[in-house]
């Protein structure tokens, strides 16, 4: 029998998460420069097309089938096509339909992949783009959501990093944002720069824009974090009030970060700081108080916004700061817990500070690092082929002219119908109505 | 006794269909000129205000009070005002609050009337278009919404569509989608096409807004598809599943459809390949396994890719594709139950390719046609009256200056205020850290 | 044990309702002119920010602990930190977990000093405002959300208003709206009249914006509204669609208002009427019938719509209407209360129209005037002390130039890299599948 407040609560967050693509599509679109905004836009859309069908046919199966060995690997044919999981098998007890869980991490396996495409802005053919993410999707983030998300049942073997390594990660902090960081270094060394990085300053074309992304992330980041505790129930509610503690209080670490180092607080810092803070609480949000999360955010904040400055210092082109931000925050929000944990968390793990050993610490380490290194080196042969083959970056005159104009044949705005009258001719309306008070106001 | 999940599952869906109409503001706005943004979100807007109250008056009372013979209306002085319905009435083994269900249709019938209003973009005066919203909705959408959404019960009898013709319709491909197709066919028709229609290309003006309304609409649609399993149950979460695979694959085909065609992959394409994956889905959402949802969809997105230009063909200036989208996507859609329907899914159906007859196909052919032709002609007839009484279309002086300015008295933006600071000058902030870091690395 | 079904709602609530500063962000920030978009903005954000780490810190404690006496204010210590809220308590017979009351109320905490900000547009310095909103929320806020929201239970004492004035505020008309507008009129008072105030029309630069934050705040209202309940109940259904038909019906009657005053029915006036509706409905949802709420609703949108008008004939530069929306809207909701309560809603009060006395109307009169002396008073002392010292205002020069670029050291938009192609060049794609079927149709 179903549960139907469960139930209820994992369709929602499902349809959250799905948010945050588009939501990540606004968020990196203000980012770029105005030629480059609907590109940019549609590496998000594309992957989430491409990856929602993959999943479907074998995505899923790869994930969440029975290992087929060492913990690295679902049976690819056992839910082939979804097979068999439309039937309700809830046991008396209540539970959560199969497709519920399907439709929840499907978003999570979309969503990674698109944070991906932040790190080669502006420079990207979207064909090749769109064989990068059925690739990648397919022997990295599959696998990977295979070690950390597939628990052992009774009669199911699952990944390696959530059953024997017994590394906390709640809601992705490895496989997902390790996972997309680590890629995104490597594919911004694959791309190589910019035209102009490092000299000419490629500010974000729509600020408003980012922060709709931001805010539309952070909003559909409860469903992600909160909804992976997979019931409505008091997990569900720390994590919660943890993801909303920590993304607090790391904005105000990267806000003062800026205004120590630069002396303004920008409106680009905040909306980085709310990404920092949702990247790093997110393996750790059933780990930690909400006094622990405050102080893994501000923490996070102030590394990550320190972080956003290596690609000047080492010369790679993460256009967005898919490095700074995912593979910086997830490393920091995935060995935290083996500092912060607080055993009177629902996860009841004991850290370093919290009357523990290391022991939790050094299964941290571990889950991260593997993750790391096999996205990395997996993502560079990828590319590399991909680049040898089909070639991957647009030519130099493309870049000049503009990868909207060039690869989509659209540009992002066109304000040219509203003539000069748009932005000076006096207008009735409001104007007309605050004219009018104002005359008898003076009179 | 209320069911508490059922209930949280449905006021949420609610809410999220609720966010289908700015969404689908923000769709329309950003596709049409920058001096028509304003007057585009308004027609969303108004139909929001004018039928939430029309509803709570005596549409709910139309469309799903007892019927008053042959199937064709429900009572309208049974809920007038809502009345008698603010009572707890569930019965002991759990049940949802009779408002919930009212909250839910309000919606539907909101977003319904708002679809309608691409395919008369630029030119229609407001106020004759809010006269139009309220007529149609009382003499077409309250009846069809009766037809196709009111089950009989044991005291209670419903409409002709889902009850005696037995078509199915999950969440309204008929009352919704083909329904509002077919009258933006009609309006299109009765107003005539813009100045300058198939001479100049007429370019959105704001693909990000576009991207952003895509992105609402998609969110919102689980509540719409899922919601529509009244449950938050296995059905619910295969209409989820569902609504993601073939929403995906439409996107694909309209995007491929593009490519082999124009040599380009667009950004609108992808938006409007999301609206046509998830038009054609819903009226099959229950009826359908993922991979037959993944069929369906890809379908779905290159015949509404090569739909979209009949316009041009025939000359109807149907401005936004509601013609090209949920005319022919709805029809598709509603279709399709009958070839792709697979007897695993909850809805339980035969179809042609799954073991089953032309049954179920020539019930779907019946119920889309009937909804097609009533909506045609009706709403042929509104907008006639309406054009030849108080006019419905504004003068051409005013659509070359622009029914923004006109008839709103506003413009979409100003920009004015950051001169040419706005754009050129150096900045700090991010571009000083840049600028900084830059050294460093030089150094 | 856990309800699952309520736990759900309330934490997809929360959800909803944290989503509301971001789009309270968007609906202020589009308002201003293009110089002060991310200013607006960002006041928004940093009150999210630094509100929510308050909260956990002792904002929470001082709302919801026990009393210390009179009624007047929470025991700062007995929840320091959260303290002892991580474990799950809930009764045998179902509840919700306390950290979902937590996060669900914290979020009423952030919007409410997020409100304020629209009265001091373009002339705040950012770090002023910091201080201010720690201040504001710490003896302004978190004792009026004791005195309105904190119930008396056995073995917990409560607020004054909520249980010995027993006026009904069932989602904070008093709390959130009035508390808010108190505040920003005495703010506005504070800072003074931005230069031009009166004699220029200073014109929304985005209005696209502006709906976007509307629609947004419509959707999470729903969560504010309905959440309120604490429950997926009846009560919630039917505040669910009170909430709808308020809102719609002060849309209308802000749109008339403006028609028959104006001439023109606007888009600012459709979100600002959106925005009115909800405000009014707020304290009411639970206590009036639906055909009570369309009453409550047309008249807020009418009131609202002239109450705007207030600050050019008192000279008050209440820059996004504060004042004329929160404060009149909420004072109006609260009021209607007395009068227009329906003993068969939920709440089961009776008003002064409904078979009552006056003895409901002077409660709410009571509740309402306490909070807006109290807010008025206190919110003129902090700021005046924050004037005083470390100055609130941006110098005259710095206004000219934008706050933007002074204080944030950053621009809204920058186009530049369209160029002249960005708007006038033919591009393919689109226009030119366009222009192809143009010519099969003219040939």
């Amino acid at each position: 029998m179903v549960n139907t407040g469960d139930t209820a609560w994992i369709l929602v967050s499902a349809a959250l998460v799905l948010l945050m693509t588009p939501g990540l599509a606004l968020f990196y679109g203000g980012m770029v420069r105005a030629k480059s905004v609907l590109n940019m836009m549609m590496m998000s859309f594309g992957a989430l097309a491409l990856i929602s069908v993959l999943w479907v046919l074998y995505g899923y199966s790869v994930a969440f089938g029975n290992d087929v060995g060492l913990g690295l690997l679902g049976n690819p044919g056992e839910f082939f096509g979804l097979a068999g999981l439309m039937e309700d098998t809830t046991s008396a007890d209540g539970g959560l339909p199969a497709m519920a869980f399907v439709g929840f991490q499907a978003v999570f396996a979309i969503i990674t992949v698109a944070l991906i495409s932040g790190a080669i802005a502006d420079r990207a053919k979207f064909g090749a783009w769109m064989v990068f993410a059925g690739i990648w999707a397919t022997i990295v983030y599959f696998p990977v959501a295979h070690w950390v998300f597939d628990f052992s049942l009774e009669d199911h073997v699952g990944g390696w990093i959530a059953n024997d390594l017994a590394a906390i990660d709640f809601a992705g902090g490895t496989a997902v944002h390790i996972n997309a960081g680590a890629a995104g270094l490597a594919l911004a060394l694959v791309l190589g720069k910019r035209r102009g990085f490092g000299r000419e300053a490629m500010r974000p074309h729509n600020l408003p824009l980012v922060m709709i992304g931001a805010g539309l992330l952070w909003f559909g980041w409860f469903g992600f974090n909160a909804g992976s505790a997979l019931a409505a129930n008091n997990t569900a509610a720390v994590a919660w009030v943890n993801t909303l503690a920590a993304t607090a209080a790391a904005t105000l670490g990267w806000l003062l970060v800026e205004k120590l180092r630069d002396g303004h607080s920008t409106s680009l810092g905040a909306a980085s700081g709310v990404v920092a803070g949702l990247v790093a609480i997110t393996p750790a949000c059933s780990a930690v108080s909400p006094v622990g999360a405050v102080i893994l955010g501000v923490i996070a904040g102030a590394l990550c916004a320190l972080a956003v400055g290596l690609k000047y210092r080492f010369g790679f082109d993460d256009s967005l700061d898919v490095v700074g931000v995912h593979l910086v925050g997830g490393l920091w929000g995935t060995i935290a817990v083996g500092f912060l944990a607080d055993p009177d968390a629902p996860a009841g793990v004991e850290s370093l500070l919290f009357g523990g050993s290391v022991d939790q610490l050094w299964r941290q380490v571990v889950g991260a690092l593997a993750v790391l290194v096999f996205s990395f080196v997996l993502t560079l042969v990828i590319g590399f082929v991909i680049q040898k083959t089909m070639g991957f970056r647009i030519s130099e005159e493309d870049e000049i002219t503009g990868i909207d104009t060039v690869v989509h044949a659209e540009s992002g705005y066109d304000f040219a119908s509203l003539g000069s009258s748009g932005s000076t001719a006096p207008l009735a309306g409001q104007a007309r109505a605050e004219a009018r008070n104002t005359e008898r106001t003076l009179a």
